[in-house]
């Protein structure tokens, strides 16, 4: 079990609920924007929110959102120790900092300190550009420069008293990735932050962090997650819960699966889970949906889905558990469809 | 190391790579349709075709095509045992049944014996609608029904003394997927399909199958892969070539990678990325190319990318292994980047 370690309201590692986060996008420095990105990242269900800090007017528009927001904030700081100082000084929850990139040591400890008597956590953050020298020389780039360089930091810093961290090795390789956090999950008890760096845009991004975050969270390695994309932060968030549903990880709303359809099909399939996919936006109970093209196969093939539909020639069965419910003109399947998850939502809070 | 089984001019199993396949959506009667389509999963990189036969008529239009297409052929036949044989007769490289809907064993040796005398493989497939009843009465639905389900009817074939088999277990959710397929991997000797079944539309499809087709490919697992989505066929192959590619198993064309984008940010990024993504389509070596939002930290968090650009400030540099090749302005970065690639693609074909 890693350790337990607190940001704001929240905790995480020891068995807490795997944490989603993301970053903002807008520039830190136009308080409004920053403060309307982080509301719809937090109603999107966005649990820690990371803001970039590279200017004093950053710092300050930090301070300005800090009372008007209730998500834990966690300050990026990338070079300038200086500027941790003035996160910390505005009232965030973490600090996160590549020591490789702050380099002297003396720097490093102004700002655990101040995390100290602030009692706020650290990450502490290894990628390919913030290794450390010496290791990137023996080990060249790669999975063992990595976990070494993060070793050595979290030993830096646990030797000045400081244990609330969270620490995070990332590349842009799904490989590199797992292998590292492999390797780093084994070496140091802190909770660990995953994702796949520089991801890409969506078509490459959600692919390679499937892979690269999906393979060690079922590993049952992962304390915090990022989803990083090319893309609005709220989709990061998307991503996020979804992936964690899929794996039985988390419940964060429903799962939709469907049959890539085939030369049996006999209804415009794709059209209609574009419009269950639309539908289910606004369904918030942890259900298993199957959108399936045949009537003969379907209801068989989606057994371990909660409910379903299964078109063809005219009709459509809507079923659930396997078991058909009732059979339904095909005009109408995705409301009949839609009338019975509602169904399952009363009963499900009338069961929690 | 896995058996080796030929499928029409291309071997699967045995250290051959990892093989991508994909099955067709349009009616199969509809012979100029079915060509289409084929032809076009062909230019994609397509490597096996798997057409559904649900009547005679398509057994017939797979013999009207048989000579027209290069692509090994896959009839998928589900609970009509003589339709295989129609398949056989009209030429495909292999047949596609899951015994658990043939049920009989009788019906299923006149199967085998077909391929065995033309010398065609066979796909032995298990999913959650095709378990075999008594492991499913013995273990419920899940990991331990499928794995059983398939190891009973391997031997239930190889007792006939058919050994060109392909072998897959196939469940919507990813976890399941993969512990399923690590059991049967150690179980059986054949070449391992693998995939995520029903796994969606491309939002959800493509996240699922990062984990639950990724998650085994990095362990080593599966011998030929096929991305299900609902959306057309050559998106599929898209997709699993993505995959192969991002986990380093092959090398199927570029990769794209680009920051997420944060605080910081100067540019327009999710624009120029979309560029660069359109324009990536016509590259076909394998190049890791990094589109980065920030000049300082840019080039150095992308050293491990083949080539990249970093912009910023009206200026934008194009680097190469993390090393600043020049420095361009900023609406010309991307023309810059591409002339860079295609001046690595001379080099590749000079190389190779």
């Amino acid at each position: 079990m890693r350790k337990k370690v607190r940001i704001g309201k929240i905790w995480i590692g020891g068995g807490e609920p795997v944490a989603i986060q993301s970053m903002t996008k807008c520039r830190t420095e136009d308080t409004d924007r920053l403060l309307e990105e982080i509301r719809k990242l937090e109603r999107e269900g966005c649990e820690i929110v990371r803001v970039a800090v590279p200017t004093d007017e950053a710092a300050q528009s930090l301070r300005k959102i800090r009372n008007k927001i209730k998500l834990p904030l966690v300050a990026d700081i990338h070079y300038d120790w200086r500027l941790a100082l003035r996160a910390v000084e505005a009232g965030v929850d973490k600090i996160r900092i590549n020591p490789g990139n702050i380099k002297e040591r003396g720097k490093i400890k102004e700002i655990v300190k101040v995390c100290m008597e602030r009692e706020i956590a650290m990450r502490i953050g290894v990628n390919t550009g913030s290794l450390h020298p010496e290791f990137e020389k023996k080990y060249g780039r790669g999975v063992e420069a990595l976990v070494e360089s993060a070793v050595y930091y979290v030993k830096l810093v646990e030797d000045m008293g400081f244990t609330s961290m969270v620490v995070s090795v990332k590349s842009s390789d799904p490989v590199e990735n797992v292998i590292a956090n492999r390797l780093l999950h084994q070496r140091i008890p802190y909770p660990l932050h995953i994702g796949v760096t520089e991801a890409g845009p969506p078509s490459w991004g959600v692919l390679a962090s499937g892979a690269g975050v999906g393979c060690l969270l079922m590993d049952g390695i992962g304390d915090t997650i990022r989803i990083s994309l090319t893309a609005p932060s709220v989709e990061e968030v998307r991503v996020a819960k979804r992936l964690l549903t899929l794996l039985g990880i988390r419940k964060l709303g429903p799962v939709l699966v469907s049959c890539p359809t085939c030369g049996r099909l006999e209804i415009d399939l794709f059209r209609v889970v574009r419009e269950v996919e639309k539908k289910l936006e606004r369904i918030k109970i942890p259900v298993k949906v199957a959108v399936m093209g045949c009537s003969v196969n379907g209801p068989g093939e989606a057994k371990d889905a909660d409910v379903g539909l299964a078109g063809g020639k005219k009709r459509a069965v809507i079923f659930r558990k396997g078991e058909i419910v009732r059979i339904v003109d095909e005009d109408k399947m995705v409301d009949e469809l839609m009338k019975e998850i509602k169904r399952m939502e009363v009963e499900y809070d009338e069961g929690g």
